[in-house]
């Protein structure tokens, strides 16, 4: 099955089975080097990492690993808000802020230079492989990462996507299905639009596309990467698979929410960062889209403004104001650890009596 | 690839492959004969056929196959809708009536007998598999068709419905993912939540049912097929893929409208019907969703409101009011014989080289 896959031979991989670079403390460098030395591509999930703390996570990863692991990294986006705005979208907020003993509104500031500073820290530290979402990066970003070897995957949603990264020199690119966990990878359109099933995405982009085509969305097992394999894909990617493993840093509410979930339970919102992204539901989405999407700020100030609530929530054991991000599968997560899980995919696929 | 399908056997036919039994006129006898003649199961969607109808067309069927194929049938459901309602809701239909020159409101009524003699008139005529769509069928109406050794395969958009069909003696499941074109097969919760992909949908309903699964939504090639194969589905329905075939019945416009689109064009609306179901985006459904998505009827009176506005439409050749049911992968659609595309079906699965 895994023969000529063009994924394995440029990232020097035994399986094209890549763990998603999933923001937010889930991509412990455990987790990235338990995926990475079982054979398949683990990613340290970088979005919303300080350039320091991201040089350190990948230092302690290159302790743990010789083989090839990626960075995850968002291509940033700047909107403006309003005071106003803010002080509107913060007057939602409060009652959550006041359950959980917050004191302080947050700051809501951009740094433009920490995606600069991000590149050039990926590139000092040798990275082989960086994927990035929400966006084709900036031609130049392209260029010095090309110059150094590195091989550069993106993100789309629908074929138009798919092919504007490739027109923009990206070696690769992951096909993310409506079922997936998280935040849309949409950066072209509107995001309704871009809602199409992994079953209907990747052999739809693998027809317009040359560059190899990396399946995500749904996958969970050995039975959906075998499927992504068979429409097209070079290779598939795992997000809510792994975060209920052990070396996972997701929260416990977090694991234990995914792991008792039904796949009717998961919706979209865009309450958490501003940005549409799948989440189980809970009280905090509930209460946040009753009518008034329109005075959440945009994505990453939502985000900023959220984020407290957010950590208070994890240690308070108040999971009903968590994001409690997860794809459409949930009934096909496993408490296990990120090998056993690479391993259960790889002899399903291998095994060719199935 | 395909041995040892309890499906294959079950209906004898030479491949898992199922034409789906759309409503409307698309499966003509033609259709329907020459998915069987070529190893698959074509299906007769009598929907809304009144019984002579429909066994008037089945008869034309013998004709020309005699090879195994199914009827589709929708299990009824009588809303309650007052005069003002119904007045309400033709004053939205007002304008297309205008602009197509149609004189007269349709008369809202349901004959409460008709889906008794629908499965009276497939017993006398010894259908060997009826496929429900929109609920399971009452308990006497299963055990009558069990006696006669027919075999029922229900219909399910999540693990829940599909459980439902298995308690209910159903023999067989499609499970019916988000990508699929027209009607959501939902009968038991909120159609939202109902739509999970079929990546997702495909290996959680096989873990919670011991009936043979069939995969649908998204599928329109022998990489879908293989794909719901590796799901762990013992077969695969095909619907908007035979829409586009030669012997389909569907108007020329809905052919050209699948043909021409993109992945990102598709959108559910209850604008026609009452009840959610995909279509490609036309100017009805856009301005009947504008905001009064509360004033169209329930299913089926809806339809019934709709009818002769889309006849008048495709007669008049007005493609922007008619609807355009298509799933999401309509890229992936050819003009072409039904044979063809069994044929290629079944090279791309059977080729242990891919």
């Amino acid at each position: 099955m895994w023969k000529g896959s063009s994924v394995i031979e440029s990232l020097r991989i035994d399986y094209p089975i890549i763990q998603a670079g999933m923001a937010g403390g889930v991509t412990t460098p455990e987790l990235v080097a338990a995926v990475s030395n079982a054979g398949g591509l683990g990613n340290l999930g970088a979005g919303y990492l300080a350039p320091e703390a991201m040089v350190h996570r990948i230092r302690e990863i290159k302790q743990l690993t010789s083989r090839t692991f990626g960075v995850n990294v968002f291509v940033p986006e700047y909107p403006q808000a309003t005071k106003q705005e803010i002080e509107e979208a913060n007057r939602w907020l409060a009652p959550y802020r006041t359950e959980l003993n917050i004191q302080q509104e947050p700051r809501v500031e951009q740094d433009a230079s920490l995606f600069e500073k991000q590149i050039e820290g990926l590139m000092a530290e040798q990275i082989p492989v960086v994927i990035f979402t929400f966006g084709v990066p900036p031609r130049e970003v392209i260029t010095d990462l090309k110059k150094e070897g590195i091989v550069i995957i993106g993100t789309a949603t629908t074929v138009e996507e798919a092919i504007i990264n490739e027109e923009h020199g990206v070696d690769m690119v992951v096909a993310q299905g409506s079922e997936a966990g998280g935040h849309r990878g949409t950066f072209n359109g509107d995001f309704d639009r871009a809602m199409i099933g992994t079953m209907s995405l990747v052999p739809q982009v693998a027809d317009h596309v040359k560059i190899p085509v990396i399946a995500a969305g749904g996958i969970m097992d050995g039975r959906g990467v075998k499927a992504a394999l068979a429409l097209g894909a070079q290779g598939a990617q795992l997000g809510t698979a792994f975060v209920t493993c052990r070396e996972s840093g997701a929260k416990t509410q977090h694991k234990d929410a995914i792991l008792k979930s039904k796949e009717t339970e998961t919706v979209l919102t865009s309450a958490f960062s501003g940005k549409p992204a799948r989440s189980i539901r809970n009280s905090f989405i509930e209460e946040m889209e009753k009518g008034q999407s329109h005075k959440l700020l945009a994505y990453p100030l939502q985000n900023m403004l959220t984020k407290e609530i957010r950590k208070e929530a994890a240690s308070q054991n108040r999971p009903e104001y968590l994001s409690l991000w997860s794809g459409q599968s949930p009934r096909l997560s496993r408490a296990q650890s990120a090998s056993s899980l690479v391993k259960a995919i790889v002899s399903y696929v291998e095994d060719e009596s199935l």
